[in-house]
């Protein structure tokens, strides 16, 4: 028998899915619960729905409550966190870059490591020396994982992912999905996303 | 020494508050903290954004999620949920009707029959016939009730309420806010909203 999978669906300027990364690999596997990491970008999601920026932008109190409840969250999670600027960034590269790893093995903790550096360090994730420099750190060939990232292959790759996001239903970030179809929305919903998964394994 | 004081703001038409009015009393009571019940009214808030209807109504995968997402949170608490039609529906006259409660005592009892009448019983909760069964069943006087809901005096203290409630920074229902100024929003926040205000009690 095979482990129940869940599909962990981010982008890496939702500030949410900073907590939701620092948590779903533990939970999941005191779970028994094999995660799949499926970055995708929110901007086309927001875009079809008239928006040009962050919804924590556009509204102004539902922003300024988003910083603190990140705060209040982060310090009860024991994770460092800083409002990165500017916010939100291009999350294109990265997401790019994370698609690559993750059919090399190391795309899981990359990504780990560009929220780290982008909540924790006020790193510049749009940035490639940024990336690089994760890369390196984690012992990967930085240029030629950059340049596999600009490759047509993975351009699509990303495209169809958010299309493919897009017909679950996805419509904000971090989301989680079922084999039978069900989505989950928001960090606070990792722990029913995983014993939903496990109900259905 | 007097329990410390947790601010409930809700909706009518909100179906998460639904579920923090069913979990609000007896998690407060096992947490000491003594909660206010302060009903004010979203469309407000919702206008100023440039909404003219619920955000679930404005934007579809939201909408198609929130209804989901209720299904399942209520069954997980063995509260029963049925969708309300129409949706949202006007919560101007149940707001009234409760402030008058809770300054009589019976506005709590009142507010959590009102989300079962429409939330359970799929009930208009704008129609005074609505809000006059409820009162009979709890043994108020409906006829005066309805008149004093309609009296200036309500009229005014609920549009102060609601901007209370704005200068709180609340942009949702449910919120709870604390005495040293706190916005929690969702009910998912309902534990950490109680515990924050018995950490400052």
């Amino acid at each position: 028998m095979t482990d129940p999978v869940l599909d962990f669906w981010f982008d890496f300027a939702s500030t949410y899915s900073y907590l939701a990364a620092a948590r779903v690999r533990p939970l999941a596997a005191a779970a028994s619960v094999r995660v799949r990491f499926r970055p995708f970008l929110l901007r086309p999601i927001f875009q079809a729905q008239g928006w040009d920026t962050s919804p924590f932008n556009l509204y102004e109190a539902k922003g300024r409550y988003m910083w603190r409840d990140m705060e209040r969250l982060a310090a009860g999670l024991n994770l460092p966190f800083r409002r990165p600027d500017p916010f939100p960034q291009n999350s294109v590269l990265p997401a790019r870059v994370a698609l690559v790893g993750l059919a090399q093995g190391w795309g899981e903790d990359f990504s780990v490591a560009v929220y780290t550096a982008q909540f924790v360090e006020d790193g510049r994730i749009d940035k490639p020396h940024t990336l690089a420099e994760i890369l390196s750190f984690m012992n990967v060939d930085a240029p030629a994982a950059l340049e596999a990232a600009q490759s047509d292959e993975i351009k699509l790759r990303l495209r169809s992912e958010v299309e493919a996001a897009q017909m679950l239903g996805v419509f904000g970030a971090p989301s989680f999905t079922t084999a039978d179809g069900e989505l989950f929305w928001g960090n606070d919903r990792l722990e029913q996303a995983l014993a939903w998964a496990k109900r259905i394994g």
